[in-house]
């Protein structure tokens, strides 16, 4: 056996998966330094992977939680530095295949390599065993993450917290309405004003998703509210 | 029957979709003006399911395509007004429960109305009937949307336009260095650093996700090089 080979049965044994086509496994491993045959399309599927059975996790264990608090969770389960400490909790970085540069720079510890490198494996997963297999490798992979997550810890957004505010008072709910969209189709910026008519308040928030504007405007109808009193 | 069930049963005739447990399909349908048990956690749920499915789709059906162009199709796909406008074909909104202000301004022919209630449909079909049940559901959603993409009429996106210029020129990939990550985690800002050595270029990005900092470095880094030349 090579060295490279010992290092991807090692890691195959971590990862609790063993691979129909082998290939794929190699390839999830393959920076785009290294050759043109690279990750970075499996990436972009392993991504989305993640990001939906997470959601569906997150939306079974926590019943009562709203959106905006599910979508903050999970935020915190798939980005970069949760990525790649369970990718150096599996060796990936000995795995990995990386051009002379990435090499010389200790690519195989970089945070977004390691990353990039754990999503690609997710989607290579799927691709060769379907979803139940890419299910039951990533609640491994997430197991104590999930467990440990303690919902009474979440800060509440801003939709929920101005929502129980204005029932409490009977008031009826907040209108956001979009005021624009510009920008690509990837990287859009929407404008969303929030209204609340009783209050006589108006204000407006801007993200690069209509969640992200209406929690801002959100926000800023709150601390209007708080003014106020 | 009442109105309200058979505006349920003509949309689940062109869902093409019997619920085992229709009570999930009416808060599929419900908006938050309506009742507190409403859309937006199945809305989370779906929208996630909706973009791991279609990304699937995009990877499977143009396998040359760079990820950041698979990005691209998608977010056509799922963007707002795609959603509204086969919710609208769905004749979707005969069937949404509003509450009395949106019934009042016309919420049922409100995009992102629309387009949270479809999400939502696709969340429930996903807790209802599974993984194959709701795949199926969004193959015949974007049937003729998935058949008419021409991946020729795709501008390619600034990283690729970058790589192939210097593939070209025999000069070593870009370096995308992480300069700074702010913010929540649900609203985080990237600033990225595109470094080409052998070009003395640097340039920064800055976007809600690595890869739009990314992208956007690319193209300063591009201009730089059509400047100089």
């Amino acid at each position: 056996m090579t060295i490279d080979s010992i290092a991807i049965s090692k890691l195959t044994e971590r990862l609790g998966y063993q691979f129909n086509t082998p290939a794929l496994l190699v390839q999830a491993l393959t920076h785009r330094s290294f050759a043109a045959n690279n990750n970075e399309r499996l990436e972009f599927l392993g991504d989305s992977a993640l990001n939906f059975i997470v959601a569906h996790q997150l939306f079974q264990r926590f019943s009562k939680l709203p959106e905006g608090d599910l979508s903050r969770l999970r935020a915190q389960l798939v980005k970069e530095s949760t990525l790649s400490e369970i990718a150096l909790s599996l060796e990936l970085g000995d795995a990995l295949k990386l051009g002379e540069g990435e090499l010389k720079s200790a690519g195989w510890r970089r945070p977004s390599i390691l990353a990039d490198a754990l999503e690609a494996i997710i989607g290579a997963v799927y691709l060769d065993g379907g979803f139940a297999s890419v299910e039951s490798l990533i609640l491994k992979l997430y197991q104590d993450k999930l467990a440990q997550i303690d919902p009474k810890l979440i800060d509440k957004d801003p939709k929920s917290q101005l929502q129980e505010y204005l029932q409490g008072k009977k008031i009826d709910l907040p209108d956001y309405k979009v005021v624009s969209i510009n920008g690509e189709a990837h990287a859009q910026i929407f404008k969303i004003e929030c209204v609340i008519e009783k209050c006589a308040i108006s204000t407006l928030g801007e993200g690069t998703s209509r969640r992200i504007a209406e929690q801002q405007a959100a926000q800023l109808a709150l601390e209007k509210i708080k003014d106020d009193r």
